[in-house]
């Protein structure tokens, strides 16, 4: 698939997010990058900020969880595959406080969508690291679970 | 301690809320009851919905994580210590999906503060659980440290 597809779908990613998820529109939560098998997102301080001036726990979490999420999204339209995807369960480590503007980071691990035309379920754990620069200041790993319509 | 004491508490925690974290503005976070043990908040649904029309995985985990930093704020009013808090690590998991408004709850472990007078850190494992009406919908495990000054 060509790079300008790829714009595209980041373009459909954002849309759908800010769309349907206000709380991602707030947080301006906005798709970096993409090239099929690595997948950045990030989001600017202030909608996120906290007491002490460093980036909410909650608004980490849910940069995190959001691109889980779009991964699998991202997986799908590739696989020309449909299927509702919800979070299952997550952990996340928070590392070092964050005071400048973070990209999280996910890899692809792979699974086979292919059951979702079958109208079955296809759960993907997926590991999301958030840098600053090029410090660890998170990790998220969240059971993702994908419904074949 | 008195209701009314208990009462303007709720009111200082939520002006902290919404002051200084502007997420938990957007996302109408308010503290709903407190007796010295246990804390109860909620959130509306309609500014923290996701494109399946229930409560949106990110909302969940910081609907939850503020109910346990306020657990550990409101017990350092009590104790009349002061700490700066953070989450450390958190679990969650996602039992049933939330269609209508939420109420997270948490009890106090009765975790000694004092030590926090001494410029000393306090560690305490929170759990709280998210229930829509009697049924069980979410629950989370976070590790909050609190620095004494």
């Amino acid at each position: 698939m060509s790079d300008s597809n790829y714009q595209n779908l980041l373009k459909q990613l954002q849309q759908t997010w800010h769309q349907t998820i206000p709380v991602s529109e707030f947080m301006q939560v906005a798709p970096l990058a993409f090239d099929g098998d690595t997948f950045e997102v990030s989001a600017p301080m202030e909608p996120n900020i906290n007491l002490h001036n460093t980036m909410f726990a909650g608004s980490i979490y849910t940069l995190m969880t959001l691109t889980g999420w779009g991964m699998l999204w991202l997986q799908q339209k590739l696989a020309e595959q449909e299927g509702d995807i919800v979070l299952a369960d997550a952990n996340v480590r928070y590392i070092a406080p964050i005071d400048i503007q973070p990209v999280a980071k996910v890899c692809w691990p792979q699974v086979d969508l292919a059951k979702l035309a079958q109208g079955r379920r296809v759960k993907v754990r997926l590991e999301v690291e958030l840098y600053c620069r090029d410090k660890l200041c998170a990790s998220f790993s969240g059971l993702y679970v994908s419904m074949g319509n």
